[in-house]
C-alpha cells in the first residue's frame, strides 16, 4: 500500500492551516571544499529561529542519486510518488505556459524547423530563431482548422511551441517526429497504442496545414512534435487528503503543477511579500497554502553563488509574513537543490523545515544543509512531506485500532 | 519502478572514473560495551583524510536485522535488489571457484555422504572427509558421460563440490536430494516445475554412475545433490548504467560474482598493492573499478579482532594508491559487516564513504561506524550506492522536466 493509499483512508477534517514555502532549488553546495552552502553563506535569523523551534531534516526528492525536474520535484513535496505519476513532456510544456489542461486533450511540444529544398531537415531548431519571429508564427497556425477538434497553440520560446488538441478519444501514445538528426526529412507521426489512432490522423492534418501555411518562411518553414501527452491522472488534494488547497505562485508552471492536483490558483501576484497578502487574505477560504518562491532555483541555474545567497536572504526576510499568520504546520522546503557550483539541479538532499507544537523540536540551531544532519526527520523521501504536514495538523486519523 | 529502471533510462556517458573500493565485511563491533569497533581501533589516517572530504553514510546491505552472504552483499553495492535477484545456491558456489556459468547451465552443489549397508545415510557429509582425499575423488567424477550433456566437476572444499550439466533445456526448479538426516536413504532429485524435468532424468543418471564409481569408498560411497540452479538473469552494467567495467579482485567468489553483471576479470592480483597498480595500468580502458579486499572479512569470521584491526590498516595503508589515481569518484565501502565479537556476518550498517567534487561534504572528521551517524548519506540501502555513484560522476540525466 502506497503512503496516498493510506492518507485516502486516515485523513480526517478541522479548522487547521498548514502553509507550505516552497523555494525551488532550496538546496546548494559549497564553492570550495570546506566551504559553507548558499543557505549557509546567507544570514538568515528568521529561518534560524524556526529552526530552533521546529524539527527539520533532509528531504530525498525521488530515490538517492536521481536528479528531478520541476515537475517531479513539485509532485514529490505535494506527496504523489513521482515515479508513479510521470507526467508527459507535452503536458509539463503546455502547464509551463499557464495552459489549464482537461481530460479530452493531448499535448504536444513542438519545434520550428527548417527543412531543405529536398524535404530534409536543415536545421531542428530553424537557427534557434528569436521569439520576436516565432511568436507570430505560432499564433499564425491557430488558423488551421480540423473538423471536431479545437486546436490551440501557444508559443514558447524561442523555436518552441506548444499544440493542444481537444477532443474526444485523443491518446498521448504517439512517437516524437523529430528525428534527432538533420539531413532526414522529419518523421511521421505513429500511435504506439490504438487509444491514439486518431491522435496521429489529426497531428497528420495539422502538419501538413502547417507545412503550407510555413512553406514561404525562411527559417521556420516546418516544425516536429515531440511529447504527446495527455493529462496526468492524479488525485486531488480534496479527494488525497481532504485539503482545500490554494497555491500561491508568480509562474506559470508552478500554478500548472499546482492545478493538475486541483488547487486552486490564488492571485497575480508578483512578488513573494503579494504572496503573504494573498495568503493572508485567504487565510479563511483554505485549509492548505502551497507558496512557491523560484528565484533561489534560477540563480543557482545561472551558478552566480553571491546572488543565491541574496535570493536566501530575500526569502529569510519575508518568511516572517507567512509565520505571523500563526499557521498549525508552517513547512519550508524545496523540491531539488540547485547549487551554484553546478549550474544545474542536483540529486541532493533538500533542507525541510516543519514546524507545529507537535512536531518534536531537535537540537537545530539553524536552517542548513549541515544542520539538517542531525534533524529529528532524518532523510525521508519528499513523498512522505504531506503525511507529516497532515499529522502534524492533527488531521490523520489513528491506523489500525 | 525500481531504482536500475530508472538508470537505466537516464545514465549518460562521459569521461569521468569511478573506483569502488569493497573491504569484505568491513563493519564491525566492540569487544566490550563502550569499547572502539576493529575500524575504530584501527590507525587509518588515509581512510579518516578521505572522510573530511567526502561524504559518508551507513550502507543497509538488505534490508534493516538482514544479514547477508556475499552474494546479496555484493549484489547490493553493485546495485542489483538483492531481493529482486536471488542467486541459487548452485549458481553461487560454481562462481566461487571460478566456473564461468553460461546460459545452458545448471549447477549443483553436492555433498560426498556415507551410506550404510541399507543404503541409508550414515553420515551427510562422509565424516567431513579432508579435501586431500575428496579432491581426488570429485574429479574422478568427471569420466561420467551422459549423451547430449556437457559434465563438469569441480571440488570445493571437505565434502563439498559442484556439478555444472550444460546443455538445452536445463532448468534449475529441482528440489534437493539431501534428506537433512541420517538413517534414511537419499532423496531422488524432483522438478518443482516442467522446465527442470530433464535436469532430473540427468541427476538420475549421474547419481547412478556416481553410486556405481563410489561404492567401494570407505567413506564418500555416494553424494547428495542441492541448491540446482541456473545462471542468474542479470542486467550488465553496460545495459544498466553504461559503464565499462572491470573487477581486480584476489578470489575467485568476487570475480565470479563480477563477471555475473558482465564485469571484464583484470588480471591475477594477489595483493592489494597488485590491484592498484592494475587499476593504474588499465585506467583509460574502464569506466568503474571495482577493487576486492577480503581479509577484513575473513579475521572478522575467525573471530580475531586485533588482526582485523591489522587487516584495516594493512588496506587503510594502500588507499592514497587509488586516490592517487585522481578518480571522478572514489567510494569505499564494504558488502556487509563482519564483527569479530560475531564471527560470523552481520545485519549491521556499513560505513560507506563517497569522495567526489560535488558529494556534499558532511562533518565526519574519521572514517568509522560512530562517525557515519553524522553523515551526509544517512543511512541507505547499498542498492543505492550505484545511483549515488553515476550522479556524482555527473553520468545521470534528469529525471522528468
Amino acid at each position: 500500500m502506497e503512503i496516498q493509499d493510506l492518507l485516502r483512508d486516515l485523513h480526517t477534517k478541522n479548522n487547521s492551516k498548514i502553509i507550505m514555502l516552497v523555494a525551488d532549488g532550496l538546496g546548494g553546495l559549497p564553492m570550495e571544499p570546506g566551504g559553507p552552502t548558499e543557505l549557509e553563506a546567507a544570514d538568515t535569523p528568521n529561518l534560524d529561529d524556526l529552526a530552533k523551534r521546529g524539527v527539520q531534516g533532509g528531504s530525498v526528492p525521488v530515490l538517492p542519486g536521481i536528479t528531478p525536474g520541476s515537475g517531479p520535484g513539485h509532485l514529490g513535496l505535494f506527496g504523489y510518488d513521482p515515479l508513479k505519476y510521470p507526467i508527459g513532456r507535452g503536458a509539463l510544456e503546455a502547464t509551463g505556459v499557464g495552459f489549464e489542461l482537461t481530460d479530452r486533450d493531448v499535448a504536444i511540444r513542438c519545434n520550428f524547423c527548417t527543412l531543405d529544398a529536398d524535404g530534409n531537415i536543415a536545421d531542428r531548431r530553424a537557427g534557434r530563431i528569436p521569439t520576436e519571429e516565432s511568436a507570430p508564427l505560432a499564433i499564425s497556425l491557430r488558423d488551421i482548422k480540423i473538423p471536431g477538434i479545437e486546436i490551440f497553440v501557444e508559443p514558447v520560446k524561442e523555436h518552441r511551441f506548444v499544440v493542444v488538441f481537444r477532443g474526444e478519444g485523443l491518446g498521448g501514445n504517439v512517437l516524437d517526429t523529430d528525428p534527432q538528426q538533420t539531413g532526414v526529412p522529419p518523421l511521421e507521426p505513429v500511435a504506439t497504442h490504438d487509444d491514439s489512432n486518431r491522435t496521429v490522423e489529426i497531428a497528420k492534418e495539422f502538419l501538413a496545414q502547417a507545412g503550407r501555411m510555413l512553406a514561404d518562411q525562411p527559417k521556420a518553414n516546418f516544425h516536429t512534435m515531440r511529447g504527446f501527452a495527455v493529462k496526468p491522472d492524479l488525485p486531488s488534494y480534496e479527494e488525497a487528503y481532504g485539503l482545500k488547497a490554494a497555491a500561491v505562485a508568480v509562474y506559470p508552471m508552478y500554478k500548472g503543477l499546482a492545478r493538475l492536483v486541483g488547487m486552486d490558483i490564488v492571485g497575480t501576484p508578483q512578488t513573494l511579500s503579494e504572496q503573504a497578502d494573498l495568503v493572508k487574505e485567504h487565510f479563511s477560504d483554505y485549509d492548505f497554502f502551497f507558496v512557491h518562491f523560484k528565484y533561489t532555483d534560477s540563480t543557482g541555474e545561472d551558478g552566480n553563488f553571491d546572488a543565491r545567497v541574496k535570493k536566501m536572504e530575500e526569502f529569510d526576510a519575508l518568511v516572517p509574513k507567512f509565520a505571523a499568520l500563526d499557521p498549525t504546520v508552517l513547512i519550508v522546503t524545496g523540491d531539488h537543490s540547485t547549487p551554484a557550483y553546478l549550474k544545474s539541479h542536483s540529486w541532493h538532499t533538500v533542507p525541510t523545515l516543519i514546524v507545529s507544537d507537535c512536531c518534536r523540536t531537535d537540537a537545530c540551531q539553524a536552517f542548513s544543509e549541515t544542520e539538517t544532519l542531525r534533524g529529528g526527520l532524518g532523510q525521508f523521501e519528499a513523498k512522505y512531506l504531506m503525511s507529516l504536514a497532515l499529522a502534524n495538523a492533527g488531521r490523520l486519523g489513528k491506523f489500525g485500532a
